[in-house]
């Protein structure tokens, strides 16, 4: 999906190497959730991952994965089998395949038991196994649970055997393993990945715009649709596959930086936010900044645009109420929709979406009001009122804008879809308001 | 997390492995999702998945894992890398991996530009890629996508290749690759593993319900805890973490539907649906069997409750309204909770989701409501009342019956949580309900 060639070669930079264990995984009951953020974060600290493993609570494919983990690959991570029962074997494969003792640290054994105490939990039989330390082994210790985390080094590999409940791991890697990792290979946490994130704008728009900057910039930019719009990659000084990184020279950054103006310079206030900013918490930190507050009327999305809105933590400042307006009477009975209008040109059109978004506003009294009605399938849809079709509305004291989109995709990505460009909608109205 | 020793070990089964390529996927971007799928799938025809590794769209390293599938597990599924892209290295790769010329097929490409044209979207510079066949390689239609997949066989090896997008890969695998499995090594599509999925129990009540079982069945469940209840896998006749799968014996199956019996009849109405049936599927297969009609209020769920719900194709049928009554003054607004009530018990309390129920189902002309209000954090709690407290109810004609759980975890944690315990009290109470 890179746009551009790989520039000259570049000398090889530390590559890392995940493991992910747990027979719910790879039986596939649950999705693996920890190695996206692992990758990330080792990215970000200058380290290439280059495979990612899961295997299941199995000593033989958890021995074979970490011995050819370590021999190709120097820095592992593995997350997972660090609990209390007898499927828990990484301890065990770790004592293996680094050939080293397994201790009883009596003191960390009461902590553990304490640990269970105070959260009223009964003491598992096995706990006692979760006190088994590695010979020449630190531990990390898990403010949020149980199981503390391993850090284990030889000559030729550094290691770290992490919780798999993604809260715990997540708190353990920023508390310790990071800085661990930037003491001991001498990293910094740089960016030398960019990600310039833009809604409401197609994967060929955002091509089209950037393509005069391909030459001049040769294997450093690259896109990748994502649901409600598309996420720019900027990369300096390398190969996006390969993650070849030239030395850490503070022009590497001044180029990454030089290179994200003239992205934005191009891509405007399709922009929205950049490397985890997601749409919902720059759409918010804007109604704070604005001091606004908001209604929501949905109708198709089912309330997915007010959940993504209140998973931002002190929502509750702006997001005044919301209503979800299924049936064409609640569309009357909540927000003021007059049934005329729905018979005359159907729940589904502009029309109606203006007096939702307007009725929504006025009906609450907040600031602004915001709508969406469409047909999210797999049934409802006409040839003149497709499947995919969505109308969006918002609304102040003096304007109503309204938009419609069609996409394509099945439910799930139709609401998903429809609420992004609603949340889009607002952005941009939002831009447009001085602060 | 299996509750029991495994029984005696039994022969190998055969076993499959599975690749995922994508750079976005290893430099932690996006989340691998198609393994959870595939692996799912696998194990359902009998396949024992021991590997599932994640590559970026690097030449070296995907050779080098496709080498290594084939060598130690026969049977082998790639998803990504077949687009039209320099960068997608599928074709590529097999081709040099399975000693075979990558020959044009004409036709195929004529296929691959129509149906670019027939969406509209501009033929890509590299459309023509897409149209490299591997000699002796079958292709696999995909029907909702450009990219065809691709079959290919050895002595000792059988591979199928996949696009990454996973509605289209879904789509294939169904179609096609099920069935070509099925036929060439004689499996069937048999549930050797069930999962008994339960709502509004702690693993450790499962647990003790569970207990006197373990004896009698060893090696035979297991429990994981999921948001808002419990999965119960039950396994005939092998060990979880290496699979090992008996001859597939019709008593095997019995065995199975015997001990589904028997955990059933210990966790009566807490199992709500097996496999992969979700809570709000069958809670809204309920509403829809009743034939009533449903009005939400939610408050710190912000939408999620209603967006669940309607995530089920068909629920415009029963869901007919939601309000989101986030301030204390659109509870008032919108349901007609009192505001004395508010004053006196504070907006979390049995005493304020009672009215709330009440007020939806009032407000509505529905026959049920369903009522949400707690605290998601991370601020807004107290000593009484703490992050983490929810106040449940549900109101019909005739009854409300309030609820009050106390959860852990982040904001995000808590609001599914918070969403899915309102679910399972909505199932519970149309349990009650006769038909």
């Amino acid at each position: 999906m890179l746009q551009s060639k790989p520039r000259s070669s570049a000398p090889a930079v530390r590559s890392a190497e995940l493991i992910a264990v747990g027979s719910e995984l790879i039986l596939g009951y649950v999705a693996e959730r920890n190695c996206a953020f692992l990758a990330r974060e080792l990215t970000r600290l200058g380290l290439a991952v280059r495979y990612a493993t899961t295997v299941g609570d199995d000593e033989q494919a958890m021995a074979e994965t970490l011995e050819r983990a370590i021999a190709r690959s120097g820095i592992v991570i593995m997350t997972g089998g660090l609990g209390a029962t007898e499927d828990d074997l990484t301890r065990k494969v770790l004592a293996k395949v680094t050939r080293r003792r397994l201790i009883l640290n009596e003191e960390l054994r009461d902590r553990i038991h304490a640990r269970y105490r105070e959260r009223g939990a009964p003491i598992p039989a096995g706990a006692e196994r979760q006190a088994l330390v590695l010979s020449r082994a630190h531990l990390i210790d898990n403010a949020l649970g149980t199981a503390p985390g391993i850090q284990v080094s030889g000559p030729h590999f550094w290691l770290a055997a992490l919780p798999g409940v993604p809260h715990e791991m997540e708190a353990m890697f920023h508390a310790v393993v990071s800085g661990l990792l930037q003491v001991r290979f001498g990293l910094r946490p740089l960016s030398r990945l960019r990600v310039v994130r833009c809604g409401g704008i197609t994967e060929s728009a955002v091509n089209e715009r950037l393509r005069p900057l391909f030459p001049e910039w040769p294997g450093s930019i690259g896109m990748i649709a994502r649901p409600g719009g598309v996420d720019v990659w900027l990369l300096s000084g390398g190969r996006r596959g390969s993650l070849a990184i030239r030395s850490r020279r503070p022009t590497e950054l001044d180029e990454l930086a030089a290179l994200e103006r003239e992205v934005r310079l191009r891509l405007g206030e399709a922009v929205f936010g950049v490397d985890e900013e997601s749409l919902e918490l720059v759409t918010g930190r804007l109604l704070h900044e604005r001091g606004v507050t908001l209604a929501v009327a949905e109708s198709c999305t089912g309330g997915l645009v007010t959940h993504l809105l209140t998973n931002v933590p002190g929502s509750s400042e702006y997001v005044d109420r919301s209503v979800i307006c299924y049936s064409n009477r609640s569309k009357s009975d909540l927000v003021g929709v007059a049934p005329p209008l729905i018979e005359e040109y159907g729940a589904v059109s502009a029309q109606v979406a203006w007096a939702m978004a307007d009725g929504a506003r006025r009906t609450s009294g907040c600031s602004l009001g915001l709508a969406v009605t469409g047909i999210a399938g797999p049934t409802g849809g006409s040839v003149k009122k497709p499947v995919g079709l969505v109308h969006l509305a918002v609304s102040d004291q003096s304007t109503v804008t309204t938009q419609f989109h069609h996409f394509h995709g099945d439910r799930t990505a139709l609401k998903q879809a429809f609420a992004l460009a609603a949340l889009d909608l607002l952005r941009r109205h939002l831009l447009k308001t001085a602060v």
